[in-house]
């Protein structure tokens, strides 16, 4: 199997293998503010790779499609190679950063329903905020498509809260992305504590890239606990 | 009739009289940047006042249910008092401002179909791009409110667009605000160069608000040729 490295972003490096498909190796890179704040944290990787691993299967396995073949090992995941739709889609279930800035809303505070967002992803532009028309003016999407994200980050996102709420972890929000592969668009990317905000329904400890962002501690530590959660271990936070 | 001001704004004076009614009287100021550059632009107000009274009455005619009840000298305007809904609601035909600044797409780009995009109206946030669930999250809107507010804005457009078009006027971009009056959602506020960007179709000269943001020239004088064109005079724009 011939792996020709065909991208490398600023956590995963993919390579093709041909047949229509790619592996995703996930580097210890962890980057904020639009990519201003940049370090690598040993390890890293390797959990994302596991936890991101294990979201996928089980979201698979509730009827979500996805890109996802399979883990290959503590690194690197086989995957349908899409064509990506240059959008995050963001789910919120509870106001946390840049929602509770742009609209004076308190963090933390529960929303009564999903919000949902998109954003242009596009380094140069700061990945902007838009909206459906935007998108579809892009050309990026089309408004069928755009529908049909909505209502699989929809699903998605029921499948995940309720899951992480029986794990004791709250799922504040997430950020999804989407590709094209045969006429049908596939969950695709990673969902793991980078592209998460995780909270500890007991304590409200945070266990995701926060911890970074806003230096609350080490990274390394809130990752594993999520792994280890997902793993059935570390359920009484009081412990550890 | 007794006039109780109850609102000062950046360009209009509003005063309470009474059975459900206000007056709106149009001020010389002129502001740009969330408020950062401030003018006074002699007539500018009076001149605004007769060009959103015009375009009210037009829309009324057409069977937009507006708050404009009748224009009753140079400087005031008599008008349903609504309870606004804090949205700034803009439409836009061809790419211009932040629009284009968001998105990377050229200034002047024509655009398939009319963009609509809905800002929350508060200064102190800077009256940012919000998306559908940020308004009804925000609890300043419901989803069906959301609904007619476009559905208006679509009926707008299509209306001035053409008539712009027949004077001789690209209709680029406008703003719109909306407001509730015994159950119903009444557009509000102005139409004007303080609100709408105005480019003519023969020489792309601007004749709105962009020539005090950018410096293009005498405000006024570009003002003063839209309600020239409103009122049948000044068709080539050669001649001016
Ligand atoms: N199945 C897939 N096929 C093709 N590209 C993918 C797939 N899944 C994710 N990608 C893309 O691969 C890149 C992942 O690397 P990452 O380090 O996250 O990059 P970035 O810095 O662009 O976010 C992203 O650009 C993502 O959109
Ligand atoms: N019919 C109406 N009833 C009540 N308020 C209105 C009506 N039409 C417009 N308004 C509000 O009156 C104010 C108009 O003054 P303006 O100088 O434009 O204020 P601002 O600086 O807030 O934009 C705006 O806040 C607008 O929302
Ligand atoms: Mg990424
Ligand atoms: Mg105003």
């Amino acid at each position: 199997m011939e792996k020709v490295k065909i991208y490398e972003g600023k956590a995963k490096i993919l390579y093709d293998v041909g047949d229509d498909k790619i592996i995703a190796y996930y580097k210890d890179d962890i980057t904020a503010f639009n990519g201003q704040k940049r370090c690598k944290i040993k390890g890293k990787g390797m959990i994302n790779n596991f936890i991101s691993s294990y979201l996928f299967k089980f979201l698979e396995d509730k009827g979500i499609k996805t890109h996802f073949i399979k883990r290959l090992n503590e690194r690197e995941q086989l995957l349908k190679k899409v064509e990506i739709v240059p959008l995050e889609v963001i789910v919120r279930n509870v106001a946390s950063g840049s929602f509770s800035k742009r609209l004076g809303i308190e963090d933390g505070t529960k929303l009564d329903f999903p919000v949902f967002e998109i954003c242009y992803k596009n380094d140069a532009l700061g990945d902007p905020l838009i909206n459906d028309y935007h998108a579809v003016a892009l050309k990026i999407v089309s408004f069928e498509e755009l529908k049909e994200i909505y209502s699989i980050s929809k699903k998605v996102n029921k499948i995940l809260k309720d899951f992480f709420d029986e794990i004791g972890i709250e799922l504040v929000d997430f950020k999804l992305e989407f590709g094209r592969f045969n006429g049908e668009i596939l969950l695709a990317d990673e969902i793991s504590p980078d592209t998460c905000r995780f909270w500890d329904k007991n304590t409200g400890e945070k266990l995701d890239k926060d911890r970074f962002r806003k230096e609350l501690g080490d990274v390394l530590e809130g990752y594993s606990k999520i792994l280890k959660r997902l793993n059935g271990e570390d359920k009484d936070e009081g412990i550890n």
